[in-house]
């Protein structure tokens, strides 16, 4: 129990505490953990000694708190948890709680390189009958490796910063035309942040997912149907997907999410040996997605074929490093239902069957939109804890 | 002329001048120029007040100077070129001289994002007739934009790192198999390093190329071919590229090669607004590989079909922002002629005709091989400057 008031029955609670970086009337950044509807000023907490992390606080993104490794994280975090629930040290601490309400939430960290998957076997079965109607939904890959692809780490922004519609070629009768997007989706996705670093021509193993991964977000990797559908042969999407992604600007530590742990789907057929994880582990993350603060979908992180163990063995298994701020995203999370997928391609098929969003019928985004995608997990002792939002609002093009 | 000793007929004079980071004797990186066999070093000149950058010059990378914009980068050429001809400067340049046999030379530039385009036409049907016999060498997109996708920016090496054989997942008649690449291979191309960012949401036109633009590297995009035909569908590259892309350890400035700007191959069909550039120019630069010390190939980046104004144009016509340090490189360089390829995989055509190279006949890399590229450029009045090397040799997988 913490003596901070107005955190009974919140989820962002002591046992979830998510890592972000905040400024107050415009001052630089700094790096706050949040309990309740308050920040607790992190920065001023290590100057005044109240925790040590060898300065690492009092930096402008929590990179170099990243890099500390997961004993560090792991004893910082039980003394913020004891700090925020022995009153003794209330009288130092509570001159750092600042209301969230005042603060401006920033990038959290520094995005390295920022890898996006695809593995979720419902969202890839769906594209697949939408694309390619008659023929077998999954490719014969699918099944062997967590298919991903590399994003625009620059273009990664915090919840809340507005997405201009992008520009860009699009497919016609009459050949290729230039013009803004008419087919903006989102894609609902949870994200893995990476603290320790890797060396160039080593492999991290699926036993050591912990050791590097920090935390999670809440990912929105916007995507223009139409640009990314011209352009996508035979390297992938580009500029369907650079134009902005959206992290929650709250990284939740992987520590919050102890209880979340649950047995993932069973892969058939069997994987090859560097992807074999036991146990075989998934996240039970129940994901929203608002639409104009209406709920359409509720996907569940839950039934993802691929875990982030496993993604994470195969993003090094040809020997590439990892580096501090590395980002990689689960991809799309959608379920068996047609409530529960994370994509709008995915929510009205394509487009052929809008949705009715309030009282009005959609198929892809209008300027004006406001998508909003949140989670929930489990936490100890039946507790619910929550992740961090990730908001946008579309801007008309330029 | 240049009253250093040594540097008359040097493909490294005054005209040329490329920029990198060195150090010696295990020290602290320092920016330098190269000036025949030596590196002038700058952050010594800073420091002595003989060139003023801002201060620029003193940091660890060339970033910092390349954020400065084309109007600095100018004065700053200009002011080295007087320090280096104006015989008065002698007494005080000299001693900031430093053999190039004692420097170690670093990765120039942290990279921000890398995007690897697909931009010759000879490459692109090579690889279409080959992975695709009997079906159009070039997909319906191919002429309408430059094909491009983004690649892993953190493992970008400088030239001489050792290129580790990379393990991954390939296709066999018995299902995939885990192992080192059986069909490791180059990518001979030539890259784009970005100065001066873009905001998110705004475009920059091909006419403001020069505005952002820096300079040159040459770029090796080493390629697991077998990895790679496993992974790509439907996302793009992935792991058969993630393990390693060199650069050379130069950054040839854009001022060095204005002679070497030459009028690119017609389009047909006309392009999109938004990519004509007006004159429409290519650049001038000879590359040349050597496998193990023989000349193999000799690709000529005049005849790309997409030019890196429109690259730089078509990277950002859906608003996504530049960073300083951003890299974007061409795809491999191939000409009409076998022996005008970039890459091993025509030069074999798929590894059905093996080429003799030494006293061997080879498909793709052994371990052990070592591929260096080469280029030069016309330089003023009739001279030729070159390129900074990049080299790397193959070591087994772990």
């Amino acid at each position: 129990m913490t003596w901070v008031s107005g955190v009974d029955g919140s989820p962002y609670g002591v046992t979830n505490l998510p890592y972000g970086v905040f400024s107050t009337g415009g001052g630089l950044p700094r790096i706050g953990v949040r309990i309740g509807s308050w920040v607790f000023d992190l920065a001023g907490a290590e100057t005044a000694e109240l925790v040590l992390a060898a300065g690492a606080l009092c930096r402008p993104t929590l990179n170099d708190f990243m890099a500390l490794g997961r004993p560090q994280w792991t004893a910082v975090r039980q003394r913020i948890v004891e700090l925020l629930t022995d009153v003794t040290h209330r009288p130092a601490v509570e001159p750092l709680l600042v209301p969230l309400t005042d603060v401006e939430l920033l990038l959290p960290f520094e995005v390295a390189d920022y890898v996006d998957f695809y593995s979720s076997e419902h969202h890839a079965s769906n594209v697949g009958q939408i694309f390619r109607p008659g023929q077998p939904p999954l490719l014969p890959n699918w099944k062997h490796l967590p298919i991903g692809y590399h994003g625009r780490a620059g273009t990664v922004v915090v919840s809340g910063t507005p997405v201009t519609r992008p520009t860009g070629q699009r497919a016609s009768a009459e050949g290729p035309v230039t013009g803004p997007s008419v087919r903006l989706d989102i894609e609902a996705e949870v994200g893995f942040v990476v603290g320790v670093p890797s060396a160039l021509g080593s492999r991290v193993s699926v036993d050591d997912f912990a050791d590097h991964v920090f935390g999670v977000v809440l990912v929105n990797d916007w995507s223009a149907r139409d640009i990314q559908a011209w352009e996508y042969q035979p390297l992938g999407p580009f500029l369907g997907k650079s134009f902005a992604t959206s992290v929650s600007a709250w990284v939740t530590p992987l520590d919050a999410l102890a209880d979340a742990f649950v047995p993932a789907p069973e892969q058939d057929p069997p994987v090859v040996d560097y992807l074999r994880d036991v146990p075989h582990l998934g996240l039970d993350l129940r994901l929203a997605v608002e639409w104009n603060g209406e709920r359409v979908s509720e996907p569940p992180f839950a039934g993802m074929y691929w875990t982030p163990a496993q993604q994470l063995a195969h993003l090094t298994v040809n020997g590439a490093s990892l580096r501090t701020g590395d980002l990689y995203a689960s991809g799309t999370v959608s379920g068996p239902d047609r409530s529960q997928v994370g994509s709008f391609l995915e929510l009205t098929w394509g487009g052929a069957e809008p949705a009715k969003v309030g009282t009005e019928s959609r198929t892809f985004l209008a300027d004006g939109d406001t998508v909003t995608l949140t989670a929930t997990a489990p936490g100890p002792d039946g507790t619910t804890i929550a992740l961090g939002e990730v908001t946008g609002t579309i801007r008309p093009a330029r």
